[in-house]
């Protein structure tokens, strides 16, 4: 990432809305999406992306037109609001261990017939399902296993019998197991793309692994779901692998720069923000910590600021702080005036869409028109 | 603080609603609020709480009930909120630097008669209200001058003529003078309550000094306003003064404790979160940096970590780490069980209210009801 090539900052900026907001571009996006999907269509593997990037019904149906299976959430009323939007195939990322947890949107699917997938990564966890399940027995129903493959953070450890006592369990209890799934979070602290595809590698590896575990188990039929976008755009998509899940390469952002995974060029968000005072120490702009979130980067990739902001000629400025509402860029002999527009591009745009009610969809033209961030704050 | 201390963390944990999700424990809000009322009461001043903090037209209306005499809000889409939750006297504490930023606010504000006060730090922003109120002559404006007491975001510098300059440009302009306002939000960077009271007095001796320039240039009435949570927790109130702003007050949060502000016991403000993972590198909750921000506090305080997470019996466990729906406990030999409750502390309670679209008022008997943060997402 080369701040000092100014063309690949450079963008219009239309003064047409009041200041601060999130602009995606349309061209950008639909350029990302159709790569990823190329690249799953190639490797002949299913793509469900994650909606934590844009929670937004309408860039998901974009994503399904485009020929995505379904969609990945987070949590069970993400999911809700996904199905409530007319997505009808769903797989929730997220360890289930109560059977409250899941009974709204068990409901809810089988209301619409939509198909959900769940996760478990213990006997509790396929205990809670099945008690879910049993209250609700028209929901189509699967349940993967999921993997630690390294972010110690949810999943059976892959060294372990604890997969075929987990996909035991299930036909114990009559569910459907719909295979592995895994997140190598860790990815985005590995630094460049070459580690990353290691990274890539050693999970796949790990997957299969397991795999064949588990087949000779007596569990035959054992589909490998990975996701993450650094794995995804650093490596090739290996042989074993039947689903792909990122979520980010929608949007992209400033960490994707960093691990050499996107240009500049290709980032498909950025929050539009103006210069609301000069002084001899900074510039400040109209947006803080509430619109862009404190967020360095995912997994501790850690940026030294809080964004890029870059104005219509493509000169760009480090967000060195921020307070609630304002940013504060260092002060340049050769600054932006008060009132002028700048565009921000933050490191994690996951975080920043997270934040807003609604984002403005730029048309190459300039036209735009606003859309609704419909799984905001459905943190339950 | 002492997170060894029990006793000062034990709270009971009612487990009567999925989670997460944000409580606020309504004993110790009221208790907050009322100590700072009495403050401003005893010292003859007046009190005029920022929203930022909660964003919540209910506690702001018993901030009002408690003798407050209006509320400070960031940004005009805020005041417009609270316009509409009742308040009828507002201070704008944000530069504005086009009429149409406040064209809205304004016309509710004539609409409703309700009371606003601008700030201005520039000739720009004089011409900029100036227009907005040729626009909405209705309305019962006053305008304050906004003076940069060293945390060097928006303001005059005192040093300079600039503020006579601008109180000549509002009086030429037909525009109510309201006096001077500041915030020494560098402060939270002082460390310790001594320090912190230190800028107290130096900006409680820059407010005066300009007073009297401005007096002798022909302004008698020049009331000072001063704003910030530390500081008015950890000064008197300075003779000089007649408003007072502190926000964060009613809630609180670690970064009060770690100033030595406040006391565990002290903190109203928690997030309810629920283990949904152990492994042999952490205990794993349920809730990440989208319930909780990445806020490592405000201005540069920078704890360790992203908040405490304390089991019923006051046992306490640091978040070392947040991704955006789990957060991530080291391991601990003793630990808590998958599926039970964790209260967390966060760092900056502005900063985890902002993101929710509720929170959950607990009594002291145990029932809870839930509110709205009305003004979550109004960034313009």
């Amino acid at each position: 990432m080369d701040s000092n090539d100014k063309q690949q900052w450079q963008r219009p900026l239309i003064d047409d809305r009041l200041t601060p907001y999130i602009e995606v571009d349309a061209a950008r996006l639909e350029r990302n999406l159709q790569q990823m999907q190329l690249k799953a269509n190639a490797a002949g593997v299913a793509l469900r992306p994650h909606i934590k990037t844009h929670k937004s019904v309408w860039i998901a149906q974009r994503q399904l037109e485009s020929g995505a299976r379904g969609v990945t959430v987070s949590k069970p009323s993400e999911g809700i609001s996904f199905i409530a939007g007319g997505v009808r195939d769903l797989l929730l990322a997220y360890p289930v261990i109560r059977p409250q947890s899941v009974a709204e949107l068990l409901r809810l699917a089988a209301l619409h017939q939509a198909k959900i997938t769940l996760i478990a990564d213990t006997l509790q966890g396929v205990a809670a399902i099945a008690e879910a399940s049993q209250r609700q027995p028209a929901c189509e129903l699967a349940v993967a296993i999921k993997v630690d493959v390294g972010l110690h953070r949810i999943g059976v450890n892959p060294e372990t019998d604890d997969a075929v006592q987990i996909a035991d369990a299930l036909r114990a209890n009559g569910l459907r197991f719909a295979g592995l799934v895994s997140h190598a979070g860790h990815a985005y602290g590995a630094g460049h793309a070459a580690a990353i595809a290691e990274i890539a590698r050693q999970e796949a590896a790990l997957m299969q692994q397991l795999q064949k575990k588990l087949q000779a188990a007596g569990f035959p039929d054992v589909p490998l779901s990975v996701g993450s976008t650094p794995t995804a755009l650093a490596a090739e998509i290996a042989p074993s692998v039947t689903e792909i899940r990122p979520g980010n390469y929608a949007l992209l952002d400033l960490t994707a720069c960093r691990l050499g995974l996107s240009r500049p060029d290709q980032l498909a968000m950025s929050v539009i923000t103006r210069v609301v005072a000069v002084n001899d120490h900074y510039v400040i702009i109209d947006a803080g910590s509430k619109m862009l979130s404190s967020d360095k980067g995912p997994h501790g990739t850690n940026a030294s600021g809080f964004g890029v902001a870059a104005d219509e000629a493509g000169q760009t400025y480090e967000v060195t702080k921020l307070s609630e509402e304002h940013g504060f860029l260092l002060y340049q002999h050769h600054h932006p005036a008060v009132g002028s527009l700048l565009r921000l591009f933050p490191n994690h745009s996951c975080a920043v869409m997270a934040q807003s009610d609604s984002f403005v969809l730029r048309h190459a033209d300039g036209q735009s028109e606003e859309h609704v961030v419909d799984a905001r704050g459905k943190f339950i």
